[in-house]
């Protein structure tokens, strides 16, 4: 088989054959097609779509570029959690642990955060001990043992993957419903979990801008997930401002502790216990304990104890703090109206809490902290923002991405009213 | 800059600034850019297009990639022509001689061939002792004294053309009419040449299909060439069925050689004598000898000797000629009323006459001689093509391609009448 014939199928919009998708994975692989082949079909598919059967196949075959793992011997069902990424969403943290807490077994295969977002990896390495690297074997020990687990995926796991994901990255070619979708559902479908909740993030902090382009990546991912007999649900949640009061790594390990103490930030916790309960549901678990009972009675944190232990974490030790912290004010009296999550997850990733490339290091103590959300009242002088930072150079490239990233109105405005689950997407919505 | 974001600039069908266009091909060349990401803007370039001022821009950075040539010091105007490839097309063998021989200098720097159409260089290298490689003082002196080079690039000329049409050819980019246009005009401007005449193929046998993209690539070439103070004309030409009666290196120069005699196949000699003059009247030199006068006084003849002896080639010596034949016969009396060239092309190139990778070899004597062309009447069992190699394995294949290549069609039957030239774009026609 050729490539070329390949890129100049899709180019010119037509399908691409089973065969031709599971050859051009295959020897992408292998080398035998090289980056700037597989650039050129990624910028096609980009522009020319494809369509179920092909995002299927292409899902399958990247699956068949590894091993698959597997998950038998549980005596509990799975349930899995993939959020689309946005800033200071640390929802894993608690959640993993209270699902499991209620009686379905969380296997949380993560990433490393790139640009805006954090991972949810580099916020756990926070924890002094704690290693995001464990064996297949040692994850069904964990699950069985504690029945949550928050780990790194193993190199085998979708090779094809990880040279497409670094590909698209430095190719402008991430933005294609098609590759993210069978980059994520890939993944999943791996894993060997059961039952799937994507958090399918749109707003200004999140990749997908549009209602629209969020509930398009939800169908295609829920119909991935259906097809290969994993049980999928998506919400669709907002991402125009900040989730919490925290973005940056060890903040949000101390803001999902106050959640799983049975307090924290209202909307942690009200989307927590949304995809808690959409988990239970989808791995049939039902008239068992509530997550939010989990998180109010102990039973959450028992398991984040255990869990963060089983992985060589000390989950007493203290949080590592920034060197240096500076705080921008709130310029006059009023109603905070607007806060935009993007600039604020560019502020913390410029203090230190992000990567721009896969190799660099991350600071676990950087990040912004908030002391007001949208709605609140706000008094001239008080801070609207603590910045954290090891290297106080970086503030003040921090403060300039924050300088438009707020709008302080007179004390009688409201912000508008948005609610944070904006729409569910299931098998029975695909029609 | 990023090249992420030009990517995407394009991508999403957006203009790119000068400032764009300078740096990524810069950056290309510089190794800055990896091929990966110009194989992306490539597609989304082919995919989105590029209007005029971006065709222009990416030409003049192309040509800023490397050096220009400097053609000063001839007594005489100089002009140059580029066909855009076909079969059998042989056509600057006898043109560069007959034009010199009617007072206008040729500087024909030419090159290789890639899949079925040959290239002129292969062509002469069947000649024993002739070299396409010259520097850039013997070829100021041959013009000056021979008034023809024929010769390869060098290096130094537009290295970005180098480098993106190797990458072009194997990431399905090669189908864009900014792409072609700015990779032909870079290097023909690069050249120095004061006048161009561009002959535009279109047809089975060439690179369009079309006669209106063969007229929009004429187009775009003659407004680049014009925009940068070159005169430039297009004959748009048929190419459905091959020009003259052989196809393969050694066969075309014997029949250049024929019309260089005064003889020749009619369609070459009449192809040869327009661009011929379309070449003098674009360069200036206007009211002397007439290219058709040239060939049938020996004039060009004798420009051609001293040209091949000026590059180490004896215009005396044998050619070589295979060491196997084949003849594929006419099954049924009749009128030949198709050949198509696409298949004649297909049947030289598995004959070994060309390449499909760029480092591979090519036999000089390898190719197809035709024995009737279209509108011919034929008999039954006499031979419609001789194939010629060095590799009898290679028959089989070759004979493969000439399967649905022609019709013979019963006595009265005429062929569709179709001139050699379709259309003329100069200036004037770009409104």
């Amino acid at each position: 088989m050729e490539a070329v014939e390949i890129i100049t199928t899709k180019r010119d919009g037509g399908r691409l054959s089973d065969e031709q998708i599971d050859w051009v994975i295959a020897a992408y692989v292998d080398g035998q097609v090289a980056h700037e082949q597989m650039s050129a079909l990624a910028m096609a598919i980009l522009l020319r779509g494809m369509d179920r059967a092909e995002i299927r196949r292409w899902t399958d075959a990247m699956i068949a570029s590894g091993d698959r793992l597997q998950l038998t011997g549980l005596d509990r069902p799975t349930a899995d959690k993939h959020s689309t990424g946005g800033v200071g969403d640390k929802i894993t943290l608690p959640l993993a642990p209270a699902v499991a807490a209620c009686g379905a077994a969380v296997p949380q295969l993560s990433g490393r955060g790139l640009g805006h977002t954090g991972g949810t990896l580099d916020k756990l390495e926070s924890i002094n001990g704690w290693r995001a690297s464990i064996t297949d074997d040692e994850l069904r020990a964990q699950l069985r043992d504690v029945g949550a687990v928050i780990c790194a995926a193993n190199e085998r796991l979708v090779p094809a993957d990880r040279l497409l994901y670094a590909l698209r990255d430095v190719t402008g070619t991430v933005e294609s419903i098609p590759l993210i979708a069978s980059s994520i559902m890939s993944k999943k479908i791996a894993e060997g979990t059961g039952s799937l909740v994507l958090d399918v993030k749109v707003g200004s902090g999140a990749f997908m801008k549009h209602v629209e382009d969020a509930r398009e990546l939800a169908r295609t991912m829920v119909a991935l997930g259906e097809d290969h007999g994993v049980r999928t649900v998506a919400l669709i949640t907002d991402m125009a401002t900040p989730l919490g009061l925290t973005a940056g790594n060890a903040l949000e390990v101390a803001e999902s502790l106050e959640v799983l103490e049975g307090g924290g930030p209202p909307d942690v916790v009200e989307l927590t216990v949304a995809l808690g309960r959409e988990m239970l549901t989808a791995a049939g678990v039902t008239g068992g304990k509530d997550p939010a009972d989990a998180l109010s009675d102990g039973t959450a944190m028992d398991v984040w104890r255990r869990m963060i232990t089983a992985q060589g974490g000390d989950p007493d030790a203290p949080l590592p703090s920034a060197r240096e912290t500076d705080a921008v004010l709130v310029p006059a009296d009023g109603v905070l109206v607007r806060l935009d999550a993007m600039a604020v997850g560019v502020a913390a990733w410029r203090l230190g809490a992000g990567r721009a490339r896969k190799e660099d290091p991350v600071q676990a103590a950087a990040g912004v902290v908030l002391h007001a959300k949208p709605g609140a009242k706000v008094r001239a002088g008080e801070p609207l923002f603590t910045l954290h930072t090891d290297e106080p150079e970086r503030f003040e490239r921090a403060r300039a991405a924050l300088e438009d990233a707020y709008e302080v109105a007179p004390e009688r405005s409201r912000p508008e009213d948005r609610p944070l689950v904006l729409d569910r997407v299931d098998a029975a919505s695909l029609g």
